[in-house]
């Protein structure tokens, strides 16, 4: 039972993805009774998951799994795998290792649509959550992208099979993507965004309070976060129920 | 017996308030091996208190008041609470969980003066130490105080009963309460507010290491400062014997 | 056995010094399973030592000597004694709490040239690695060193027996050192650095990610850097291997 349960009020909670770049084991499992039953997803970032003992990894997953929550490693790993040729290697480790979902990125590399859909595709056949990534790692190629692109991009995906579109934001949140050099949301592009995309498949990332309060006042409690660092879940919690002076009384 | 005793000298530590936001409980037993000695309030911050276990809730309280530490849930949480007419519901959970200690604000609410020193009076016959806080959680809101308020309601809290005060600096630290939009202090109004209060019953936000020199340069190791990040305890302790850069050989 | 190794490539990897500012005991233990063979030293930062119980300090020490990892006390704790005229306390104090390194350093105070060597001798007469560090901890004192004085007081210092000299570059990584007030590189001083010091010998503080990327695109993943905060050394480890969108392809 949670503490002053009195004070609860009903509300839609949005998913939630954490970044999780290197947590020690016992810490992931201490971490739960904390924050588990509050993360959906969580991303052993970029190619972290490459220089970890592998019973490590089986074990935090496992602890993961406890709580119902899907691991999956960066998109940047896929990538990285997927322009040597070893995706089939890649996604038979992924199951061997207990990953339940893929990210599918372009962000590092530059993979034809046709490819994109096949990748999707084939993840999908292997029995993954799948999740896509629109939008680029360097601030100076991402910004080459329209906000029209990337709405294209994202129903592409979509149509292709992918359950959900991740909007690259890095773990900076600033200069990339929906967010200018200061970290702050461009109101217009994300306008632009909501009106031609289905925003529960849209998952934001938003590593920055101020860029979770922007979407959460935007979309409410229910919008989907991404990128959010481990020690942030309990702060957006409150956030999305008006338990923080940045969000009472406005929820 | 600490490390390196031979290089100790006496000095009178002002209180250190820490801001757990969620930390694992085996987390908080293993930390206080390192901290213990130098804390001596920790506040749950804003709401997250209402969005734990109450198990877990209760195993943290304990382990702090294994090292004489008191707790309480952040000022937004009574406020939350205190607005839906749940006063005494709040007091009676504080108690239950082992709190020893609320605060009284309203950074993020509008109540009376008299409200507010009924309140403080009314946790103190409950038993627990009462702090309270001055200041807004929006800048916007925040700026809107003069010094001269800011000294006006500190005395009516001390008045009142509060065993202290705390002066409003957020997790950011940044263009609120006493900090410019750089976190930088505002030595003029610090020094007014310095004449005009007892010093030892006010207790500073200074969650940035240049706040917490800033202060320690000013008012000596003796400053009682809060919202000092978990993993920030050791540095804090260190500035306060000038064993670190900042206040080497100015203390 | 790594996860996903059949993606491993060969390289070398530059040492790895890591800030430990006051991780608790046990929290070392899991988390060496998963940083452990990343780690070359690790510095327990400037006096915190001295703040810390002495058998919490030796359990670390120990954990970290289980993964081969020296550790040792910052170079400010090594100033503090030694204008305290307490040099051979601190040396013995060291050696009983299992230090197998240390720092010397001028970051806080002045020490003569002649003493510098001194010191230096006598550390390495008493079995310890030695590494001397080079720079002011206050930006305005460490302005007036030119990189011609740096480059002489680093040669200096190899010649009077170190093993390796650090650049400062303190915990913020900015206005120190070759960083300007925004913690970007400067590259004319690097460039002359390069070109008058031996490389190998040097490891450079760099405790932002853009510095750590900046630092492994002009010299390799081989290059050595200090003063890598504990949870960003599994993200350096990817950045030396390729496996983050900074380096992707680049490596």
């Amino acid at each position: 039972m949670r503490a002053f349960e009195f004070l609860y009020k009903d509300f839609e909670r949005g998913l939630t993805v954490v970044l999780d770049k290197g947590l020690p084991p016992k810490y992931v499992e201490d971490y739960l009774k904390v924050c588990g039953d509050y993360i959906d997803f969580v991303k052993f970032g970029w190619g972290t998951s490459a220089v970890i003992n592998r019973d490590v990894i089986k074990e935090k997953i496992n602890y993961y799994k406890d709580w119902d929550i899907k691991v999956y490693p960066g998109g940047t790993l896929f990538e990285y795998a997927y322009v040597k040729g070893k995706f089939d290697e890649f996604l038979d480790e992924c199951g061997k290792l207990g990953f339940e979902a893929v990210e599918i990125s372009d962000g590092s590399s530059d993979i034809s649509l046709e490819k994109r859909k096949n990748a999707i595709g084939k993840a999908k056949d292997n029995g993954f959550v799948v999740l896509t990534e629109v939008g680029k790692k360097l601030p100076e190629k991402d910004k080459e992208l329209t906000i029209e692109d990337r709405v294209k991009l994202i129903n592409f995906d979509l149509d292709a099979g992918a359950d959900y579109v991740i909007i690259e934001g890095r773990e900076s949140g600033k200069g990339i993507g929906l967010f200018d050099k200061d970290g702050k949301v461009k109101e217009d592009e994300l306008n632009v965004l909501a009106k031609n995309v289905d925003i529960n498949k849209i998952i934001f990332e938003a590593p920055q309070k101020n860029q979770q309060v922007a979407f959460i006042l935007k979309f409410g409690s229910s919008v989907n976060l991404a990128n959010i660092a481990f020690d942030e879940v309990i702060s957006l919690e409150t956030l999305r129920r008006g338990l923080r002076g940045d969000t009472f009384g406005k929820i």
